[in-house]
C-alpha cells in the first residue's frame, strides 16, 4: 500500500535524456518518461493497453510514443492515435498518463487523482538549482520497503556507531536529544551537538583540530522527503546564537520513492556553500556521503534479511524513535484515508467496476 | 493446466544421442528420454519410485535404467526389475512410461492416456527430413508461459515493428489483414503483402532492388505447432497466381512446448529450397531468424515482467487477435473436456485414488 | 518445525575466532557467537530487539556486544545494559541467550529450555581431540532440508552405486542387509560385508589387492549426529573375530543441523588412527570423502528439486530403508512432544501470550 496523492520524486533531471524513453517503476507501477518536443517531460504508464507490453520498449515520434511490438501509438496526454491494421480505436485503448512537475533537477510525478496535482505542494529545493551551491546528484537502489530507509533518516543517533569514521562524531552525539516537532505533513527534527569534535567528513574537509558547535535541522516530509540545513562551526563563533561566518555549511536533498513493496528508489545529494570553485572539495564531501550510504545500505538490507526470518518480530519503541514513530504513523493515516475515499467513490458512481475487473 | 492427450514435440533427434541419457521438464513433468538397443527413443518419467531421485543421473544398462542413487532398475516399459537388498519387488515400484515416435527429425511425447496416443495425429513436417530442403535446427528456452509466445506467433502483425530490420518490412505490412480459418485444432493464417519492398531478411539473401509478392501461410495447431509455407517472389512474376518459379520459398517448423506453467521449450526451423549446395545460406537464413527471435525474446519476457506486476491487468482484445483469441479459446476447451472425462472416470471407477493419495 | 530441546553442532572450534563475531543461522533463528574474555563461546539471538539489525555487525566489548545500528549494548546473557539516548532500559530490550558448550572442537549449542540443557545428554566424540587419531575437519552447505540428507546418510546401500568409484565397492555390498537396532534417540546400524575387494577409497590408501572384511558401526543420533567406527582388514587376519591389528581403522563424526526448513549444515570428518605421521594420508583421506560428498551433494540437489515439481509424491518405503523411517518417526514423535508441552505451559501460565504476540 502507497500513498497516491502525492508528489514523489521519479529522477534527476539529467536521467531523462532528450530523444530517449527512461523507464522507472513507482509504487509498483511502471513509468515511462520522455520529453516532448517542448522538453517538458511527459509520463505514461509503461504498459501498452493492447498486451501489456512496456512502452518503453518503444519508439518516440515525435510528442507521441509507439509500442514497437505491434505498433499502437500513443499521445503525451495517454489517448491511442493510430492502431495498424484496425479501422476503429477503442475508447478503452488508451494509457494513463501522470502529472509531472521538473523543479530543481528533480522530476516530481503525481500518482494519485490528476485533478489534485497541484504544483505548490511540491517542497523548495532551490539550492540544487542555484549559484551559491555545489553538489554531485546520486541515486543507490534498494531491495528494502522504503520504510525501514526512512527509519533510518529519522533517527540521527545512528550516526556515531554505523557512520563511526564517516558522518558520526564520538559517542555523546547519540547521547543528545533531538528536538522533534511533529508536522501535518512530516516531522522536522532539531539537533545540536555543541562543543565536540567535528565530524570525520567534516575534519577531512577542513583540517580543523579543535572542537565545533554542530547542527543538524531537517524536515522529513511525506511522501519520503528529507531536506537538511547542517554546519559546524568553531566553538566560540556563535553559531548556536545564529552567527554562521566562520561556519561550513551543507544543504541536504534526499528522496525515498518506492519502487514495489520491498524495493526502493533513494536520491540524494549533499550541497556545499563554500569553495565553490574547488570541484575537489564537492568531490570529496560526495565521496564521504557516499561512503557513509554504503554503511546504511548494508545495514539495512541485514536488518531486512533478519526481518524475513521472523514474520512476527515487533520492533520495541525506544525514546528516540518518536519522530519515526510519529511518521509512520502519518504514512499510515494518510493511507486510510485514501482507501475510504476511494471506496466511497466506488460505491457511489461504479458499484460493479471493481467486480467486473476481476472477471474480465 | 496443460493438454494432456496430444503430441508435443520433446526434442530434436539430435539431441538424444545413443548411451546418454536426456532429461527435459514437459508440462511440469520431469522426462528422461534414451535410446534402447534398437535405437528407438524410450520416455520415462525421470523421477525413481522410491525417494524422487532422477533416473536421468542414473546408467543406461541394455534396453533398462538403473537409478544410481540406490539401484533401482527400471525396463523400457517402466516396470522395475530390481531392487538391491530387497527379494520382493512391490507392485508400486514402476515409473510411467510416455508413448514417443521419431518422426522427420522431432522426437514428439504423448503426456496423456497412451491408449489414445495415435502416430497419425502427428502433423506432417516433411520437409525437415527431405533431401529438397535446408535448415538448421535450433531451441531456445523461455522463462514465460507457452501461451504469451502462442500469442506472439499467432499476429505477424508485429513484424514490422518488432522485427524491423530482420523479418520486418514496411508499415504497410502490418495494415493488411491476415485472412484466418479457424481449424478444429488450431487456425490457419494467410497473408499476401503485394507490391512491396522485400523484407530485410530476403534482401540480403537475394539482393533484390525491386518490389516483391510475399506470403505467410501458416497452420498454428494445438498444442503449439506452427507449419509455415512462406515466400516471396518480384512483382509481375506470378506468384499471387501460384507461379513460384522465380520466388525464393521457405518451410519454418516451429514448435512450443510448456516447459512449466511459467517456461517454455521454443523448437524452430526456417528451411529453404534453393541454393541447397550452399551452406552459407542456410547458415545466413538462419542467423537472421535467431536475430529475430532474440528480439521476440526480449519483448516476451518484458511483457512478462510487466504483467507480473499486476495480475489484474486484462489485455484488450483488438481485431488483429482473432486468431490468437481463437486459439485460447480452443486450449480452454480442450483442458476442461479432459478434466471433465478425467472426473467422470474417477468417480466411476476408482471413487478413493484421489483421497488416498493425499493422505499417503 | 524443528526439535527444539537438543544439543546441535553450531560450529567447529576453529570457525569461532577471538575477537570475531561468528553468525550462522540455526533452525531458522540468527545466532552470533563470540568468545568472551575466558575463551569461552557465548551465543546469543543475532537480532537486536530494537529494530531487529544483526548483533554480529556490531562490535565485541569485553564480554558484551554493542548494536552498531544505534548502539545498544548486550551483556552475555542478554541484558541490555545500555541504550544511547535513553535513561531507562525497559524489560524488553533483551536478548535471548543460549546455552553453548565446546567439546572435542565442535561447539553445541541448545536451542530448548535452557533448564534442560543437560552437557550429559552430548553424545562423545573423543577421537576429535586425540592424540591417536588424525583427520581435517570440514563443512559443506546445503540448500535442502535436513531430512533427505539424513536419509542419505541412514542407508548405505547407495555406496556402490553412487560411491562407485569414491567409497563404494561391489555391488554385492548393497545386496547385505545391515542390521538396525532402534534405540530411544536414534539407530544403530551394523553392516558387515566379508571377503570382498576393498573399496576405492581403501584401495587407494592401503595398495589392498586381495580381499577384505569391511565394517560400517554408527549411531545417527537426533537430531542429526552420525558417529562411526569403520575399517577393513585383509580376509583371514581375523576382524570379524574383533581381531584389528591388520586393519585400517576409521572414526566419523558428522553432523546435520538445520539452518532454515530448506537449508542444512554439514560438519563431518573422517579420523584415521595409522599413519599418524603422514599428512598426506590425511589429505588423501579427506580429499576422498569430500569427492564422495560431492556426490551426494549433487543427487540430493537433484532429488530436492524434483520432488519440488509435484509436492503429491509420496516416497515408497521399502526394506532398506527401515532405518530411515524409524528416525524420521523418532524426528516427529519428538517434535509433537515439545509442541504438546508448550501448548499445556502456555495454556496454565500465560493463556493470552500467543495471542498478544500476534497482535502487538
Amino acid at each position: 500500500m502507497f500513498i497516491k496523492n502525492t508528489w514523489y520524486v521519479a529522477a534527476w533531471s539529467h536521467e531523462v535524456k532528450a530523444g530517449e524513453m527512461f523507464a522507472r517503476t513507482i509504487t509498483s507501477i511502471p513509468i515511462v518518461m520522455f520529453r516532448a518536443a517542448d522538453g517538458a517531460i511527459r509520463a505514461l504508464h509503461d504498459r501498452c493497453p493492447h498486451r501489456g507490453a512496456p512502452l518503453s520498449k518503444g519508439r518516440i515520434e515525435g510528442d507521441a510514443v509507439r509500442c514497437m511490438y505491434h505498433g499502437l501509438r500513443f499521445e503525451s496526454n495517454g489517448a491511442c492515435s493510430q492502431i495498424p491494421g484496425s479501422d476503429r480505436i477503442p475508447p478503452a485503448a488508451c494509457v494513463r498518463a501522470f502529472p509531472v512537475v521538473e523543479r530543481n533537477k528533480w522530476v516530481w510525478i503525481w500518482m494519485g487523482d490528476p485533478a489534485a496535482a497541484n504544483p505548490a505542494l511540491i517542497p523548495d529545493t532551490f539550492w540544487l538549482d542555484s549559484p551559491n551551491w555545489r553538489y554531485q546528484p546520486d541515486y543507490i537502489h534498494y531491495n528494502v520497503s522504503h520504510l525501514l530507509i526512512a527509519d533510518n533518516l529519522l533517527d540521527f543517533s545512528h550516526l556515531p556507531f554505523l557512520h563511526e569514521t564517516t558522518l558520526g562524531g564520538s559517542a555523546g552525539y547519540a547521547e543528545g536529544r533531538a528536538k522533534v516537532d511533529r508536522l501535518d505533513n512530516g516531522v522536522r527534527i532539531t539537533r545540536w551537538f555543541e562543543n565536540g569534535p567535528p565530524a570525520p567528513f567534516v575534519h577531512r574537509l577542513t583540517g580543523w583540530e579543535t572542537n565545533v558547535d554542530r547542527w543538524n535541522i531537517y524536515d522529513f516530509l511525506l511522501p519520503g522527503v528529507l531536506l537538511m540545513d547542517s554546519g559546524s562551526a568553531p566553538v566560540g563563533t556563535g553559531a548556536t546564537d545564529g552567527h554562521r561566518d566562520h561556519a561550513v555549511q551543507f544543504r541536504s536533498a534526499q528522496a525515498l520513492t518506492p519502487e514495489t513493496e520491498n524495493s526502493s528508489h533513494y536520491f540524494f545529494s549533499q550541497a556545499h556553500n563554500f569553495a565553490l570553485d574547488d570541484p575537489g572539495v564537492t568531490a570529496t564531501l560526495h565521496g564521504q556521503v557516499v561512503a557513509a550510504f554504503k554503511e546504511d545500505w548494508d545495514m539495512i538490507h541485514a536488518q531486512h534479511a533478519s526481518l524475513a526470518l521472523d514474520p512476527e518480530f515487533r520492533m520495541m519503541p525506544l525514546p528516540i524513535d518518536n519522530a519515526l514513530g510519529h511518521y509512520r504513523w502519518l504514512v499510515n493515516k494518510k493511507i486510510k484515508a485514501e482507501e475510504t475515499a476511494t471506496a466511497a467513490t466506488t460505491t457511489s458512481t461504479a458499484p460493479m467496476v471493481k467486480t467486473v475487473s476481476v472477471l474480465a
